[in-house]
């Protein structure tokens, strides 16, 4: 049996390397970058099975995308598309004060059309949790169907569903994220959200940590897990909020530090481990996905455990 | 007043370094390619006052485009859209006996809604000469009854005409190709096209020496130049026909060498050559333009003029 | 059930750019090569269901080289070991009329260990098929009789079991060869070799076609397939002789090449084909993989399909 | 009508990447460095119509300098010439506390022997403005009657005259640069400088805002400008003195920052702004050339105004 | 007479670029990393005249080690070796909060069977100083005993004779280094050693300030050197102790400081300056050896000398 | 004793890699280059001991020629210089049909003010050789009589003396050349030169053959050895002309082939070689270094060896 099975679509991601612009380069970098393939990632560095699950083009490109997965670690079932195009996105990264560039290029990807006869049902209703991301729910009618219909298949039984608001701004209005995300809510166990994305899609004001309960309580959902960027996490659950403290980093390459958190506390979750234990693992594991170039994060479960112990013991 | 206008769409091409694959390469380089383009970039090493004009999005992208060709030495002017995407694709070059792999990736590029709105149509009506690409007509119908205007525009008062029939299998069948480049023959004083294409738009058989002098009679031009591959080229021009070797070559990029054919054929011409010469100048270009990477011919017209004397005294 | 078990141990290569020398180079590049590894992943990309299981260190070395066979697209089944290196091997590419160089420094790599007890004996009993190299048979005893154990648990029941000499001078002597590997052709149904190896660890003189039915005569050989490297290569079977000449290629890089034609082979002949078909296949993928970087056959079956054709229709 | 007219010379760059020292660097990068076209990049980000005048070699090296320039959008007339070398320099990064190295190699460059008669000085008489760097006055007689000249054409009229002091120790003496430079300012109407250059140039002590007034009564300058490194930077104008304390930013390369700022003033001030407005913006485009690499900034007035808006909030 | 005579293995160190991981890296950076030639490289930066010793495998890869030093300028005299392979490490420099990555590589290396016949020991026994690394004592009992030989052929005569403890936990135990170090104290007139290493080898507890004096008196030392990696260095001598703090830097890679730290001390002893003085270098020099790629320190004698001045200015 | 001095000025040169033009390129890789240092580096790939003298500026320019000449293995002797450039040249490689750029920029370079009072002419009266190049003598007034003064010392006693033509268009003009090298050849034991030197310099018509004894004759040359690129080499000594045929190679880099040549001719001369056996080693390592990135002929005296026995038993 799967112990995590995501589902979602996943870019072709370019960007150019040592600071240059896109406007000048000449060489970018290829990454498949994609929220749910991240957090696959992520959970099988802990020892986690896992699997990816989506539709792709039946081309070099799309076939990229999988490489560079197996690369990583994690198996996939792909549903391999005549139609369709490979998602793209260009990414010119920050530099204090110069901000990120990234231009979306995924309109017509093949992923917009996956329904859930592209999906192993079977395979997904059997898993131990699965994961999906609200930015997969927002690519079409048809991936918002099969997003809610996948979740609805790992909550029933001793499943876990998890799902992350991932708000994307040119996906959808948050109107239009707020009435999809919360019409699936039923299905979910747990919940991620960045604290801005909790306001924006959920029409909230305050802080994270009274966001958290009231959250949980409106929805009666079983765990609420908020990330404040430079301000840590905390974890919602069972009338106790847990927080950690965001560990500073060298950052490399800040993209993927939010799955990376996703994958490793749900790998934790799944293997036992209290939601509190699970907090420290996941900041400690986002924390070190900065420090790597690339949206994956390559990390070593004994550096990070490594890393949880040093920090604990100065007061983490 | 400007020698040479060139109007069409060009795409940005991704390819990776030294042979890898694109199913495992983790870098690619970046070019801008498009037929017009690299046609205006190598009339203007030789001296042509040349303009390129086209439709690209207002985005990095779009403008990693025009930096490249300004590089290159080209004037442009861009119709800046905030709708339609820039243009895309990915190229595996061919290493003996295994193929080009191309992945097109052009649908709702900017150009596709270029109309004649879009562009300075008084520059066109005044230039000594325009050109456009079959390709370009192929985009859309918008775009086909704009390529159609600009070659009215091109060849009405003493202005060349010129068309390339560069036809390609993506955008459009043979029987549709045909229909809408015979449509603007009547616009067209100079036809370029390789014997295949020939053969597969105008559904001819036969050699290009034979095939040239027919479409000129038969669509009344003034002149036709054909390529044929590692055969060489001819032109038919005034009742004579006149042809040249091809030259061999160390072939590092092949991609362009066909414009880079057009360009310099087109600025002889301009200068006053013959078209024997003009002939001469653009076998020797394009076997040059293929020792170069990139589809941009950065030839030197000196060494271009050097390489020429030196054929012919070996009798080219 | 698995279709194709392949059993042995892969090295890291470390290879220079760009023709620069091993004594002055900077910078090398990295690649998991070893022989039955990939064998597994050219009959991989024909669709063939296979494993490669092998016994490694258990560090980021060890782990290198099961992520690039993974981004190839095979499964793997490693036996994390504390003790024994990371085999290593440093290669300088050939440039006519300079040889290649290669530095072996595999001694105490954690393979020299691998006993069937380090590998999963019942998956190898039902798998369709086993493929082991001579080379892994010489790097201790108790490799050797590992390389026996598997060939021998391949053979039992409907297997193919398949040996190719793969003679490594720097691992064994040609006397210890020939007694070792001999010693095993009872196990072994398919037995490739290069004619020189052939020469070399049988001790025998003559040409291909006839040393193919002596051997398969002397060691009752269901199938012996021989490559003679720019001569093609040719199978015995059933009494008929088929071959095949070598296709010209613009080589790129010619390591692994013999290894690309084994996987191709027995992905035909495990896929239904005939003998005769596996060697057109075999012979095309080795030409198509000198074209790409590195020892693994990043082939696509539809290319190889075309060149057989494509050459099958000119003679070949 | 041009907008800005920028006279001087630019040279080749050649840096080592990634901290490497030149001593045992192998590779390195190039870069047109040149304080006027700087200048003339950075105002044309913000669509001030500028162009560049120079003489360079008539070499691949020389076009090399004005492809870069082209590349980066702006026009350029340059007088090609078969005397004189391409200016070079060798530039090792500073890395705290390691200082950064200079090699100067300009001497004989072909810009020695630029007079009025190479330039367009119809062209510099009718721009809305002209700026030229003290460095350029420093390269020869010729050069400084010829920078004398360019001043007094643009102050001809309604037009702005600008000068840098960009004092080079390798060029001359304080005591020539005083000489010569103080011998132009009756042709100035807006003085840049840094506050070190002010101190040596014109022979001065104190802080750059008593400098300022003392600087314009004595010469009776419209408006000086003088920046003050991590200290930010001042104008006075009219008998106020505006000033803006400096961004901290991530530097990836400091060359040309102050080129950045002189181009962004000069652009907003032609385009109508006030001294106050031209100074944020300035501070602002200097802050994020440092993020970029290279001596050229590729900015993007967009994100230069979101910075001065996100700043002005926080009190800039 | 040569000055300094330094005795040791040297490895090639293979590290990716750019932050990336050991596991997934497809390119590595070769470098010449041994505590012994490191030190002889940074002498040799302030004129001293050095010689470094070894045995290596007559191949590429023991040639391409000697190459490097020999680009560093040092000159050398090596015992080329049929036997022993070249010895390697694997190294994945740290990114805060990520630690370093090390992977040894170097049992069988040719130099544990260096013995003192390999070695020119009139040359040692002639020179003004020698040097060795505990780490080389380390390797095997013959490398031990011929590291004592040098010892003591340097200690002979006016020699100075000076020993690192470079403590390295994958070569031997604390009890053996103390054991054989010890054992080789009466030879030594300058003990260098970070704080660390002293407090593991020797066993004791208590801050630098009180070890020198301690060690020194009980093994009757001349002098002692150590460094407290951010918090500077102190010498002991003559029963006075002079310290330093350490300096800032923008570190690119710390590997190879302690040894550029006593390579500079050396070189300023053997030129006659003071321990003080030869402190302020070595510290200096170790800080902008963490500026430049790769374990050796290619300063420049004026840029040390510079910093120290400005250091000391500023109360350093 | 030195068994070879070779004396002249090697420059920086700057290529772009991978057939890109000097116009467009961004990167280009350094080498050190000059005729002398190339001589010298091969000669002591085959053991022997060879100085190099010069004289450069004292700067990280100067520095980095005499660091790669070292990574090389060669002893250098150097006059540093606070007067007088760096020499460089710009290097763009030929792709048939297209021809090589180069861009001479050694104007003013410190070599061209080296007299025999910056060399240690003791050193060269003792050596049993020395080698100049024509280039040299054509730097200066003062460079010619110092090697005119080399060459003297070289021939005194039993030394041997040995010059190459070397005519650089760019440096002199033919008469100019013939004046001053026909001057020195009174001091010449072993002339070298290709045949179109020949020709030009010495104002001869005739093949290779016909002028070698013709020219031995006229100026009582010992030894006179011509190139005849692609037609091989031949020796002329004693009243006897040996040939050899040219080797075909895969060209990576022809620049320095012929200084590898000499290198070797003389290497095997010195060593106590035939003039035949000279001349098939020197065709070999002109061979091979055309396989080798860069002018400096890295090659391995057992591969040299391989290669001449190799093609000696195929009738070379």
């Amino acid at each position: 049996m799967v112990e995590l099975v995501t589902v979602g679509d996943t870019s072709l991601r370019l960007s150019p390397r040592g600071n240059e612009r896109l406007e000048t380069a000449t060489d970018v970098r290829m990454h498949a970058a994609g929220t749910e393939s991240n957090v696959a990632v992520a959970a099988s560095r802990f020892g986690t099975d896992v699997v990816w699950l989506s539709k792709l083009p039946d081309t070099p490109l799309g076939r990229r995308v999988v490489s560079e997965l197996h690369e990583h670690g994690i198996e996939t079932q792909v549903g391999w598309s005549d139609e369709g195009r490979q998602g793209l996105s260009f990414y010119e990264p920050p530099c204090e004060p110069r901000e990120a560039v990234r231009i979306h290029d995924r309109k017509r990807a093949a992923a917009e059309t996956m329904s859930p006869g592209d999906l192993d049902m079977d395979l997904i209703q059997n898993a131990s949790s699965v994961f999906v991301a609200g930015s997969t729910l927002a690519l079409s009618e048809t991936a918002a169907e099969t997003g809610a219909a996948v979740l609805r298949a790992g909550a029933s039984g001793d499943g876990v569903s998890a799902l992350e608001l991932d708000y994307r701004p040119e996906l959808w209005s948050p109107a239009k994220a707020r009435e999809t995300l919360t019409g699936v809510f039923e299905s979910v166990d747990v919940l991620f959200g960045s604290e801005d994305d909790v306001r924006t899609v959920l029409d909230r004001t305050g802080q994270a940590r009274e966001l958290a309960p009231t959250i949980a309580a409106e929805w009666d959902l079983q765990m609420v897990v908020l990330t404040r960027s430079e301000h840590g996490a905390l974890v919602y659950h069972d009338g106790v909020i847990h927080d950690r403290d965001a560990i500073e980093t060298d950052t490399v390459d800040d993209t993927g530090q939010h799955d990376a958190f996703i994958g490793a506390f749900l790998a934790i979750l799944l293997d036992g481990g209290e939601p509190d234990t699970a907090l420290s693992t996941a900041v400690a594991t986002a924390s070190l996905s900065r420090t790597i170039p690339g949206p994956l994060a390559t990390v070593d479960q004994a550096e990070v455990d490594r890393l949880v112990d040093s920090i604990e013991q100065s007061g983490f």
